[in-house]
């Protein structure tokens, strides 16, 4: 196994105080996965001289260092002098660099200030990697062998340079070994009991395949991946293990890729030209926000009401004020008015809807925090099931959601697969 | 200045595969920060015991070492014999795990399995940390004066662990000098002018203070931060410092503390009994969600109408079909209809609407992708503005986010400070 060692470094006094949490190393670590390389470790570190210079030491056991952050506009004033220390060169001005910056500043009809043409001096031993997202450079350095980039630690920016510049350069540098990988994503079975009702056939893996289990939300994701010398066993073993796999747990799979299940949704929907909305209430409009992050949402999703006052359950949803009254707020009944309601309110083939309480306070004895109802009305009826999500707000929100979504896509299967469309 | 020296590892291969974000690792920080301590670094690294091996050994010039992760019911077998190797101990069987593990399951309901049985196996040299929120166990091991808490990696076990148990033992255990810090919250002005504007003031602050900028969505968090023996000079320093600033950038702050502005907005509402709705299309329900994850905001914020597809903005809202028209649907006539008749529809005092194109495709000529018309309606009118928030779809939902509640944080200010409430 050739296996080359790649080693991130975030640079960042924001980071360790956890005013901003450190999404650019998952996301390099996924791209880098799914290119079939292997992201060693993250190392994260304030906005200081000696921190970096010992970061950068430590990681010369590695054949690839991706250091994200440490060259904005005011925090590259400590970053660009130590790399330089480091690899034994100097600062120079780079004409190149400075002009992207100007035409950056020309295009957003911003004006420039001195502290972005500094931007464009560089470690004259590098080589300038074009940015085309920002003002801040990216470098391409080595030192005995050991390839170091450096990105702006902007996830935008940072995401743009890696797909378009440097992804290409490290292919074409780095030989791998083949690797493939498949992700499953299951939901209604927890880790442990998921890890038991699969013991036998996690335990008949051939040595070149690992198991991953990734649980959040309710959902646990299996990662099934290896390298070989020959692909085609590879790919081989992979297909006929993910087909045991698929039968001994058919019933929890939502999804043989990896795919958040809103996406799932999302593609059922349009594959078969229908649409949903949704009423939310303890969601708080999570159901809408997960969807229309979604680029081409709009084909599927009309709308939502989040109604999260009592009244406006009636006055805008049609929820019967005699049939909150009788049942509560949060009660089968009100879930199914909701889900209906918002379907002829729309326009559109289903409805999803959610009441509860998230919590941490606001429950009583028969209905504790936690407790969540979730209704779908399709053009086949409604159904409807309640559950208990625990006692911590953005939990419930989260698993609420997911669960939604659930139900939704068990709805839309239902009524594709007996209906004549 | 006699800092403690506090790194965290991070344990677990779905972070450098990317598919769990480390939102520990910058909560862990954020709260070692405000307790006026400092996290030094975090490393993360994946299950294998050489890895671990290699991260605890690594370690040992700190004080402190929190570990977070390897410890769920299918990862623990390589974290927990790697541990009593590295500290030359062995695992047994602990009882009070035991009967944590087992009035868990009992009251969730669930079955326990052999591997939940396993999880009270302990090193046996270490004290056991009771974790009443999962069954991992927390732990508390020593060697040659450097402490080592391992914490399992679930959010919400390791943040109420740590809240509950670990940080009143650090705090026992490590005497710290006094730090202090502000923090003001700007918007409507970029990093570099930001910087270029309160640079006189910046190179007048004392050694002990040091100054942050973090930049995030169309935001700047200023941190201005340090520690002194002398507690009282601190105290008042920053206080003559933090006055001076504010006279520089008035009209740029949105807080003097660290807080979101949806959380600075909910509380204005709370404490003039206000409340507000919002009819969102390109944020997607975004504005609700962001408040509905605060406890109580049932108080302020009665509904929103997320109104996708174009003709529910004339059927929910309200919105002439001739004006969307004779306007298109991303125009100040249709935002100010929306703002509006979101407020009437929901019956609050204030009404926030968004109406633009989230992108990456859908523009044209005269309305580009970023484009964003905000609306903000109130008991005197309403008022509306127009932005161009770039091509990245997740950033053009969070600046408009942001932006939508900075207008109408501006808008109850003008009200409650005019009106005769």
């Amino acid at each position: 196994m050739n296996d080359i060692i790649i080693k991130n470094i975030s640079i960042g006094d924001e980071l360790l105080i956890g005013q901003v949490i450190n999404t650019n190393a998952a996301w390099l670590g996924n791209r880098l996965t799914d290119a079939g390389f292997r992201l060693d470790s993250v190392l994260t570190i304030g906005d200081s001289e000696q921190a970096i210079m010992d970061a950068l030491e430590n990681c010369m056991d590695a054949d690839l260092v991706l250091v994200t952050g440490g060259l904005g506009p005011t925090a590259d004033d400590i970053t660009k002098p130590t790399v330089c220390k480091f690899f034994g060169t100097e600062l120079e001005f780079c004409q190149a660099a400075y002009d992207n910056i100007i035409s950056l500043f020309k295009r957003r009809g911003f004006l420039m200030s001195e502290r972005n043409r500094g931007q464009a001096f560089l470690p004259k031993s590098g080589q300038y990697v074009p940015n085309t997202y920002g003002t801040a450079p990216c470098m391409w350095l080595e030192k005995k062998g050991v390839v170091f980039a450096f990105m702006p630690g902007v996830p935008y920016e940072m995401k743009g340079i890696f797909n378009d510049e440097l992804l290409p350069r490290i292919k074409e540098r780095f030989h791998q070994v083949p690797y493939e990988k498949r992700v499953i994503m299951t939901t209604g079975i927890g880790e442990s009991f998921l890890a038991d009702t699969i013991k036998d056939w996690e335990d008949s893996l051939p040595d070149f395949l690992s198991l991953a289990y990734l649980p959040q939300y309710g959902m646990v994701r299996l990662r099934l991946s290896g390298r070989h010398e020959d692909a085609a066993l590879l790919h081989d073993t992979l297909n006929q293990k993910i087909a045991a796999l698929v039968k001994l747990i058919p019933e929890y799979i939502f999804a043989m890729e990896d795919k958040p299940i809103e996406h799932v949704v999302f593609d059922l929907l349009k594959e078969k030209g229908l649409s949903f909305a949704s009423a939310e209430s303890c969601t708080g409009g999570n159901i809408a926000h997960v969807i229309t992050l979604i680029p081409g949402s709009s084909e599927v999703f009309r709308g939502t009401a989040v109604t999260y006052a009592t009244p406006t359950k009636t006055k805008v949803l049609g929820v019967p004020a005699e049939v909150i009254e009788q049942h509560t707020v949060v009660s089968q009944p009100v879930v199914e008015y909701m889900a209906q309601g918002v379907r002829e309110l729309m326009e559109t083939d289903f409805g999803v809807a959610t009441t509860g309480v998230a919590g941490p306070s606001g429950g009583s004895e028969e209905t504790p925090v936690g407790t969540v109802w979730i209704g779908v009305s399709s053009p086949k009826g409604v159904v409807s099931k309640c559950f208990n999500f625990g006692k911590d707000r953005e939990n419930v929100i989260n698993r609420a959601t997911i669960m939604s979504y659930e139900m939704l896509r068990k709805e839309i299967l239902s009524y594709t697969e007996n209906a004549e469309l």
